[in-house]
């Protein structure tokens, strides 16, 4: 299979671009003495979370439940969870996680830490339980050292489960900030004789101050950065050709003279702005704008452009947020450097929940 | 199996609501001489698509190949593809379609014309091809009753090709507009001795004004107005009663007064605004404000509640957008009147080509 078999609109995913990707922050954090946990919300697939360990990631992170159960059945050994996990079903599947994987998991409430204790009270593998704390972007998280230290001591203290250490989710573009309340909370709780094994953050606009946190943390976990999007090109994360995720679109309407229609609409770019104007980059076509998407439809103006796209050419197009794309697809076609394609289901996708 | 069996974030679909949304419509539209013809983006289900027609439907409406195709597997007989077909692999599977089921599709260009005729060049059934007219949008579309009558033309003189008439997919809040539009190109057609066998329009934002266009088209296109959602319930189309699709999640932090987060993010309810402030409704808490989403977590904003919803607590969202939902979901939870809960894969989710 060849780029010219694919139907559009579809995911390529650049091997060769992945491949320089993973190598780049691997060889970063190996010079910082960072450990690498990858997130794998970005592409769901197994064999490049597996080749995000074999270059030296120290295990993966997965957001839901589902992905990492999706992860463990394909091989992967060490995962860490960064959702509390509620009630009494999906605590059932953490518990037999747990049983077969390296398994880490976060809480920033009492009720949270409450489930886990009765959930693995009398278990023969105690859970890893690390605090959330919300370093400066306001979605969970507890709010102080002080609460972290009242939530690690209630972990600390339940039969079944072992204090794993502190988790955070930085603001993007504040990495300093993030550092100065980890390095608090981690000082305060070892004061009180807590013994702190892990301080985790992650995200990838920032992935090249990691370092200057590197006193305050002890992993990092990226992302994004295995495919990069325009988010991260705007930001100066990486330049275009290091985005590995394009998605092959095709011009099926020119009805004036300044807008040419894409079959590529919210249901394949998503409606993510991520505070950019438009919606995806063409590089064949550096000064066209996707200025609007129906959920079939992207609506591209060309008035800046010297020459416009025909009707049936082929584009591709570089998202604002590579993550969210990779969701609204069963499957990507994965090219490698010698333009060979091969379609990859995307096993975790829709692992909802 | 109950809601309470039911783990989150999932779709609920309530099918009494369906059955009155349907039958609403159905109703206005016979009553003012209407012919619906459903299209089935907002569900992707089989089964609503053949219950839309049981009530009084005309077909469907597809806007991709690959939908289509899964209605016709299901045994959907009459379906219009409002999607220019091109390429070579797409008009092949577009010929096979047609031998199995009444078919139309559009065109906007002679591009898109020469390749149906070439397609369909000495078939045994010809196909169907109605003029795509932009009356407004912005999108896809001739932009004039001079172009309309050119491409029509074009269509007409093809071996293979059958001219079926004129579609538009209106400007919202403008249906006159685009009522003028289409009977000024109708007449201009018929003036030239073409036949205009259907004038099709479409959109559930305006499908109570619908009635005001019926000298103008012979056919009505909704898609939304079987599930509404909250950018409906604000331009006034429905109430919050009658939005049938719901988003279950569960409250699983409260890291502050003010705030609580769902574990339903843009991957649950996509980053569709549609003009409005937030992304969504919470029926049992009304003065709440889902503020802000990230990939898996919705960030609520209940300083305004009088009381806060708990950590655990399962709460039901009425999304901003009810077709973008669908299609992020590989299965549907379907609730009957009597509490009763059907898990239903979403069948023609994912057939992005």
């Amino acid at each position: 299979m060849t780029l010219d078999d694919i139907e559009t609109p579809a995911v390529l995913i650049y091997r060769d671009r992945v491949e320089e990707n993973l190598r780049r922050a691997q060889d970063y954090a190996d010079a910082h003495g960072l450990t690498l946990r990858p997130h794998i919300k970005t592409h769901k697939l197994p064999s490049l979370a597996a080749r995000q360990v074999e270059l030296g990631a120290c295990g993966i992170t997965c957001q839901k439940l589902g992905e990492a159960e999706v992860m463990a059945d394909a091989g992967l050994t060490d995962i860490l969870l960064t959702f509390n996990i509620l009630g009494a079903a999906k605590l059932k599947r953490l518990k037999a996680l747990n049983e077969r994987v390296t398994l880490a998991v976060v809480a920033d409430s009492a009720e949270a830490v409450a489930g886990y204790a009765e959930t693995f009270a009398g278990a023969a593998k105690p859970l890893t339980v690390l605090v959330e704390c919300d370093t400066g972007m306001g979605r969970c998280g507890v709010q102080s050292a002080e609460e972290a230290l009242t939530l690690a001591r209630r972990i600390d203290a339940a039969e079944g489960l072992r204090f794993g250490g502190l988790m955070t989710y930085p603001p993007a573009g504040r990495p300093r900030e993030a550092a100065d309340w980890l390095a608090n909370a981690r000082r305060l709780l070892e004061d009180a004789g807590l013994d702190v094994p892990a301080v985790t953050s992650g995200g990838t606009p920032d992935i090249w101050q990691a370092h200057e946190a590197a006193t305050a943390i002890t992993e990092y976990r990226p992302g994004t950065y295995i495919y990069m999007d325009r988010s991260l090109v705007a930001r100066g994360v990486c330049d275009w050709d290091a985005c590995a995720l394009r998605v092959l679109t095709t011009v099926v309407s020119a009805p004036t003279a300044d807008r040419v229609v894409l079959d590529a609409g919210s249901k394949t770019l998503s409606s993510d702005t991520l505070g950019l104007n438009g919606f995806g980059y063409l590089p064949a076509y550096p000064e066209a704008r996707i200025a609007a998407l129906s959920e079939e439809h992207g609506v591209v103006d060309v008035s800046a452009c010297g020459a416009r796209p025909a009707i049936g050419e082929r584009l591709e197009v570089i998202p604002n947020h590579a993550c969210v794309v990779t969701n609204l697809f069963d499957a990507v076609h994965v090219v490698a450097g010698d333009g060979t394609v091969e379609r990859v289901l995307v096993a975790a996708r829709g692992r909802v929940d």
